[in-house]
């Protein structure tokens, strides 16, 4: 994909067989703003749950000293006011409102409220749309919708997407990491979906930037929306999940420990796994093995591979039909009588909590079956994205990138299952339905077939010759290299 | 619903709260389906899978002497013609044919045909049929497909249905035992959804009686369709997979030796609660427990309806929005690269099959927390088809005893990984998908509370003032109680 900036300096690379266009970000760009932002006097910042915190402290810290005000939106009344009021959004500076009121009043809103907000009330948030102004999205899920409702956006505006590829508060520690090392950050695709005045490609391009995104890549609202969706319920959250359950059940089922066995899994993946990743690339973890334990990770490889590709298959499709969007609108409307429960209660997380409570505990090893099945999967997504016509960056940032750098490092803190039950509604149905299934495919299929002589090395094989292995480390000359700081005391 | 027949006697029946008619069936009304099948010289009987054999061969014993001709019809080169041709419909005797050459010359044909054949051919299929002759199916399957394609049947046929409420081996072999009980046979459901020459009703009713169905009740396509795919996903097939694995885990967890917990699950529920329940109804299974197991059971009941429900209004919301079908069809086209695994290689089928092997086996006990599990369960099914406004014949049949007298006795026989794995790709889908997602709730909500001090006894209060009871003793008398012999040698 290319594109062309009045503002921003582009540049081509090559990524693997492929080339693209992007924007390097960095702090020595935040002068160019003003120009890239041209015309608009107000951004309304819509919604304060995961992104909207991060992206109005960002942009009001990039914008300070332009006269260019970030003005947050919310529901009359809600909870949140308080906590924007904290960090110094509030009504007695002019920097808090009423959400329709700050989108009639902005020249370019983003909207940043939950995916069932959305739904519910894009006709009214339409309306206050001025012609002429900017919507921002964050995700495609509205787009979807739209689809799912034959319906469309309003003609007579700019629409936007900046999709960051971390949550919310990855966003923000790795912009505020930033103010000592240039350019740490989270990498963002963005789509120029109506462009009524010839300026929207700048006025995403400079939202990225200001965002602190290391480097921006173009993408369209539907490429976005399918990867995203997609990518949460697969190895992001919902393979993470099913994958350490289900190792989980096989190592206390072959009689190790509970703690171990919780070591060996969830955290092996969060911990060793995710940072060998991110700083030495994919290869690093197979080739750091010793040679009974790189057999161990080929045979845990080679088994994983097709049953993931298969839920990851079956995932895709139904994302790219509407099923999923539908599935969650139904789900929704069912909350009200039946609640979505938590995943916290199992046998796994019980013991999980007990073990990371234990600050003097053993570091969690590289558990070269572990290993092996996550990063089959993790190929399986990679393998299944490219051929279905996704760019190479949205590859990289939406199945290995955004997991390393920014939800496992987090799920390492807090726990994976305290990040399925806290992730957004979307991503956390999706997560909770597609995790069961991967345990299940992993357990009748996978376990069967690496407990047995069947020996088929031909996935790891293309695992060594993949194309990804470049991408990832062009990904990671465009940034510099930040281990995100999750707590700041904590564990080197 | 009412309805009225210029052929059978119809009776009309209090269920509960509410009235339904229907017609009672048995092999001395076989000398009226000359009159049923007014002006029809020939059916024919399309497919050969599940429900053909059986109701091809029904219907040819029930026709005997009335010069309606019963003729299959096969793809060209099928390997079903073999199969056929063993139990007597050849070419040489005319009542073997191509498949669209007998939909030509019949006045009435059955398309028993796979659910993905049906997705493929339905245009070819719908030409062969000559204005005014009569299309028959056995689930509505086909209906949700064509209005996904904003597509019709052809207006100028019978479009009828009847759709026997266990699975064809089942249909077959209680219609072979009622040459001894008069009666035996397994119910049946009828649509009438065209009606161009005022026969369909009676067409309906003819065939539904040529089957052996003890009895008859109306419904419509889109209600029968919307339960039976839900009710496979549910209790029939999907849940009782997912609780037997779920429970299953647990015990051997709790250091239950493997071969106890398989008979204290799986077995459990395909052997004594089943068969508690087809004879006595489901509070005899609560009743003869002593005091403990019974506190034990409501115990597990309590924990499991909520979690069990949350589930199943998910699946009849992803039924009854065309998600479901649209994935079956997404499925089948994968199948070529992705084919389908078996769900029979996991710890417990491996064990089952050797506990299934030994003869001198102990007979599986009413273990009550698994008792109390399948049965909120199987109630929150019952519970929620009644709020989506089905009639309680479905309901009790789709729910109940389509389980208890079809279902649950061949995967006594046959193993319950086995029955999965073998049954229509449409079932198999939804029963493997569905499966994990009732094990993870019960890992994750419904153990958890049985384990704790919570005390919650309002499910199982409704459950004992539910109108269901009532339902199931007026099923009762309408046939007669006959155990399905699905080995006439094995254990009495």
């Amino acid at each position: 994909m290319a594109f062309t900036s009045k503002v921003f300096e582009t540049r081509t690379v090559k990524m693997a067989d492929r080339e693209e266009t992007i924007v390097a970000g960095g702090r020595h760009l935040f002068p160019l703003l003003p120009k890239a932002f041209d015309g608009i006097r107000q951004i309304g910042v819509i919604g304060w749950s995961s992104q909207g915190p991060a992206q109005a402290q960002n942009l009001r810290e990039s914008l300070e000293g332009t006269g260019i005000r970030v003005k947050v939106g919310l529901r009359e009344g809600s909870s949140s006011m308080k906590e924007a009021e904290a960090v110094g959004f509030t009504k007695a500076n002019g920097t808090l409102g009423e959400m329709y009121q700050v989108i009639r009043e902005s020249d370019m809103s983003l909207l940043l409220i939950s995916d069932a907000a959305f739904a519910e009330n894009y006709k009214a948030i339409f309306a206050a749309f001025r012609p002429g102004t900017t919507l921002g999205l964050s995700h495609g899920f509205l787009l979807s919708h739209l689809q799912a409702q034959g319906e469309d956006f309003p003609k007579n505006i700019n629409v936007i997407a900046v999709c960051p590829k971390g949550m919310g508060p990855s966003v923000r520690r790795l912009y505020e990491q930033g103010r000592e090392v240039n350019g740490a950050g989270i990498n963002a695709s963005f789509a120029v979906h109506q462009d009524v005045n010839g300026k929207a490609t700048d006025y995403a391009l400079g939202w990225s930037v200001a965002l602190g995104s290391p480097y921006t890549f173009e993408t369209t609202l539907e490429s976005e929306y399918r990867s995203d969706i997609f990518g949460e319920r697969g190895i992001l959250l919902g393979a993470v999940h099913g994958i350490a359950e289900s190792l989980y059940a096989r190592y206390v089922g072959q009689g190790m420990a509970k703690d171990d066995a919780y070591l060996n899994t969830s955290e092996s993946i969060t911990v060793p796994i995710s940072k060998t990743i991110s700083r030495a690339g994919l290869k690093a973890v197979y080739e750091q093995l010793d040679e009974k334990d790189k057999a161990a990770f080929r045979r845990a490889y080679n088994a994983s591979y097709h049953p993931c590709r298969e839920i990851l298959e079956e995932i895709y499709d139904d994302v790219a039909s509407g099923n999923e969007v539908r599935s969650v609108i139904q789900a929704t409307r069912r909350h009200g009588k039946y609640p979505m429960g938590k995943i916290d209660s199992t046998d796994m997380w019980v013991v999980g909590e007990k073990v990371r409570a234990d600050n003097s505990r053993n570091y969690a090893p590289t558990n070269p079956e572990t290993a092996g099945v996550y990063m089959a999967c993790m190929m399986a997504q990679v393998d299944l994205l490219k051929e279905r016509g996704h760019p190479y960056s949205e590859i990289a940032n939406e199945s290995i990138i955004e997991a390393v750098d920014s939800l496992n490092p987090y799920m390492d803190y807090k726990g994976v299952s305290y990040m399925v039950d806290n992730c957004s509604t979307t991503a956390r149905l999706g997560a909770r339905k597609w995790a069961a299934r991967f345990d299940y495919i992993l357990k009748q299929q996978a376990f069967p077939t690496i407990d047995s002589a069947v020996k088929d090395e031909t996935p790891f094989d293309k695992f060594l010759k993949s194309g990804i292995h470049e991408v990832l480390k062009v990904c990671a000359e465009l940034r510099p290299s930040v281990d995100i700081a999750v707590v700041p005391t904590r564990r080197g």
